[in-house]
């Protein structure tokens, strides 16, 4: 028989504590270790044999597909709908574009060949399979696309054209980090075709607000939309619309984009329609695309020194049942309870796990769920089958000033009448993902200037710890560089006006050059 | 004002069907025109430019979502998660199990490079950027995978481990067919890990019958459970079990595949455990797939000369509304009508598409939503509202003897009290998917024979249109090879036992050679 620790006793709350301590580095020690750990803690990807790839294990990947199921949603639900093209774009596509084929020239892996052969007894490339034409390995698939909705447009009638790929890509990366950049990465891309340049900019506009939706009403991460400086488009766009989110350490992290792209790629593959007024015309396009890189802004957003910390609507488990007991008997009765418990969760919509592993201690159970991230967990024991009552802990608290480490801990934790249980972990639940929203929209404002001037610019970043600058601007792609070079900032976005805070509103003169500005942008260090 | 066609006479059922004779081609001029031209009117999929790679449009897309939603259901309840793994095999990776390696190496799409450059002006792969290791894209995943699991797996607690992964894999194939055999298709493959034997034996059994029963209740197509021969089997494979089906021209199509893989790869991979008793031991393995193929056997499985047939459990739209009217007052009462009948049946969980446009006639209408093989029509024209009643189109009824398809059409419609109407439909629906399988379950019978003795076997197979035929066998490979030159025919499975007819069990001699045969196999055509 097992002999789990009996009790909800304090002994069984530090061993995890002690366990955590050791095997995630704080944030204030180094913070981009504890990036690491904290994905390492709650198996959420690991880095593969293949250069720059990375895995994305089961907890990880069901973070991502509860954000598919959100993402995909929205989509269907403003018109779009889902489709599948090739993976290999012919060298001579992609370079139809300039712009597009100068962007992504230097990342591209290519298919040269198709068979491999035993020679002298290796398994090698065969030669003689080399290919007429190379094969890109998709990085974005605006060429391919677009040259099969030639096929597809004739007449204004056939627009708007409204489509989706759920796709991997590839963009060979020198520098590599887990979710934020990889060679290979998983995304969404969306490709729409309009008949009118106005329809073409509102779809830009519009997902970059279901993006932005997203992220903040179920990422809980607030963002700031905005649009790109001509420096920053995407190879091949007009404008570039972009969600902007500011991460634990003040650097920013590009959400989402949204491009507008003209006519350029109509243009690039001979995608004419014929309009209203009976007149060929080529075809306006957008493309919009979120990836994996969000789970790095998710866990960069909430988690903390214990580990990963989910909203509640994108937690794949969003309550564990930790049962503790010594003897048969207890077991039995506790066993009955959390079933009992778990179906009364199950009616509400949630998803329960009960950890009925019986060759671990409840205090290593706790420290994995919580470092998994699972925003409540319930121990029962005997004793509180007794008292009619289920113990509560929440994955998290907000911090009060000046509380201890140990108070958080009893404030996370509650003892709540059987009867009203059930209810209290909905209602918690909906507070949990209001308080993580808020949270970080309250770290951002703290770490947040309106700076006039270089020298309280550079206090910000080299002294105060930096985070979102919003400085006047009025300065060339040169003058951009010489803030990157002398601060490592960059322009992260030009925010829509109805963005812009109290304080930040009006024209002025730029921080650098002092030319006249007609409203200020946002400037940070970046993933 | 549009003037649509305003009544459910004659005229406009006329013209969907004239129209469909001239597009589609009949399966008895040519099956493989009639299979494309079934895809074509269906939008479903089409050639890309990129060689042997197709695009899966909106319409056959979201047939594969459903089919992904059902078979991952099945996936999860059978205690089953997701990840997901780099799409690049290491050429070393590939090769460390030989059989496999010899298995796909004619097939491999190959990556040697990761930059392009601008020479002389052209764009072109820039030689400089030549990769130390070729990396190959995965053909299928068990040599990355397994390489992973070795940092996984330590000891007999870590398993068993069950993942899959949906994704995207590329085979090079000479000779490609939509949906049945392209360079790149979509797919699942499970990879599992366990500490017996047994379990995996098991395992391997018990995701074939997912397999059986999602092809079986939900593609309503009927399949035989059986193994391949030693010839036939997943290259690295001790055991490939298979379920096949019959496709409308008496071809067999193999449907999905559950491998036993032993210790193959675990020792490839080096993948050890400590087991039970304290000793280090390899690893057991299965994989199992499902790919867009079986879009391809449901559309060979149900479709007629007027299109698309979906079983109901599959199909994205159930119902399509098609309104009848000629005048405002007449479209108002109509619409408001087609609202009504639509939220009713939304409110039964069934997906329904108002086809409100006002630029097509209502025939126009029919024949786009009979093609792609939306189960049930709903015309609502002024007459149906005055008497109270529904018409409602089935999008097919199984053919009586000696009947006309002008008989046909007529037993297709019905006028239903509006009351009864949409339980009606639900019921109707359900009976639909049930005789799209009874109607799939007679054809094969109708098509089978139990033969012992070459000149039957060759009257059926060049005479009698073939099919599947329950011959005794004890041959060699190179006999099957022989029996292949001369019908063109395989062993498609050596069924399991529950799954032999009556009249085909028990042993007998072999039909080539006159060898004692313990059982029976089924040798067809195959796609």
């Amino acid at each position: 028989m097992p002999s789990p620790n009996p009790s909800n006793d304090k002994s069984s709350q530090k061993a995890p504590a002690a366990k955590s301590e050791s095997s995630i580095t704080p944030r204030s020690v180094s913070y981009s270790d504890w990036y690491l750990d904290v994905i390492r803690q709650a198996e959420l990807a690991e880095h593969s044999a293949v250069r720059g790839c990375m895995v994305i294990r089961p907890h990880g990947y069901s973070i991502w597909e509860k954000m598919q199921r959100e993402l995909d949603d929205r989509f269907k639900a403003t018109g779009h709908v889902n489709a599948y093209f090739p993976m290999f774009i012919p060298l001579s596509f992609l370079t139809r574009e300039e712009q597009h084929a100068a962007g992504f020239a230097k990342e591209c892996a290519v298919v040269t060949h198709h068979r491999l052969k035993s020679i002298d007894g290796v398994v090698q490339v065969d030669p003689e399979s080399k290919l007429e034409e190379p094969l890109v390995v998709r990085p974005t698939s605006e060429t391919i696309i677009w040259n099969q909705y030639k096929n597809w447009i004739q007449s204004y009638r056939d627009l708007p054209l409204l489509i989706n790929q759920w796709a991997n890509v590839v963009r060979w990366e020198l520098r590599t980090r887990l979710f934020l950049r990889t060679a290979e990465f998983l995304w969404q891309e969306g490709h729409t075709a309009h008949a009118t340049e106005q329809e073409a900019l509102e779809e830009t506009a519009k997902m970059l607000d279901v993006y932005a939706d997203f992220a903040q009403n179920v990422m809980a991460v607030p963002v700031i939309k905005g649009r790109k400086t001509p420096g920053e488009r995407f190879a091949g766009a007009l404008d570039t619309m972009c969600i902007e989110a500011m991460m634990q350490d003040g650097k920013a992290l590009q959400a989402g984009t949204s491009h507008y792209l003209g006519q350029n790629f109509s243009k690039a593959a001979d995608v004419k329609f014929l309009n209203r007024e009976g007149k060929l015309e080529y075809v306006y396009a957008t493309s919009w695309g979120v990836s994996t890189r969000l789970i790095g802004a998710l866990i960069m957003t909430h988690s903390d020194d214990g580990g990963l910390i989910l909203p509640p609507k994108l937690a794949p488990i969003h309550v564990v049942i930790v049962p503790i007991y010594r003897k048969d008997d207890e077991k039995e009765r506790v066993f009955a309870e959390a079933d009992k418990v778990k179906a009364e969760l199950c009616q509400k919509g949630l998803t329960v796990k009960f950890d009925d592993r019986d060759n671990m201690q409840p205090g290593a159970k706790f420290y994995e769920w919580e470092s998994k991230g699972v925003p409540i967990r319930i121990e029962i024991g005997p004793k509180d089958l007794e008292k009619g009552v289920l113990c509560l802990v929440r994955r998290f608290v907000i911090e009060q000033p000046g509380e201890s480490v140990e108070d958080q801990r009893k404030r996370r934790k509650s003892f709540v009448p059987r009867a009203e249980a059930i209810d209290s972990i909905v209602r918690t639940l909906a507070g949990m993902q209001q308080e993580l929203f808020d949270r970080a929209l309250a770290f951002r404002q703290s770490r947040t200037r309106v700076i006039d001037n270089l020298e309280d610019f550079e206090r910000f970043f080299k002294q105060e710890g930096g985070g979102f600058a919003w400085v006047h601007w009025a300065g060339t792609g040169d003058d951009e560089d010489q803030m990157s070079k002398r601060f490592e900032t960059t322009i992260r976005c030009i925010p829509l006006p109805d963005q812009l805070p109290a304080g930040a509103q009006g024209s002025g003169t730029c921080i650098l050059t002092g030319k006249p500005s007609a409203q200020r942008v946002i400037m940070a260090k970046a993933y």
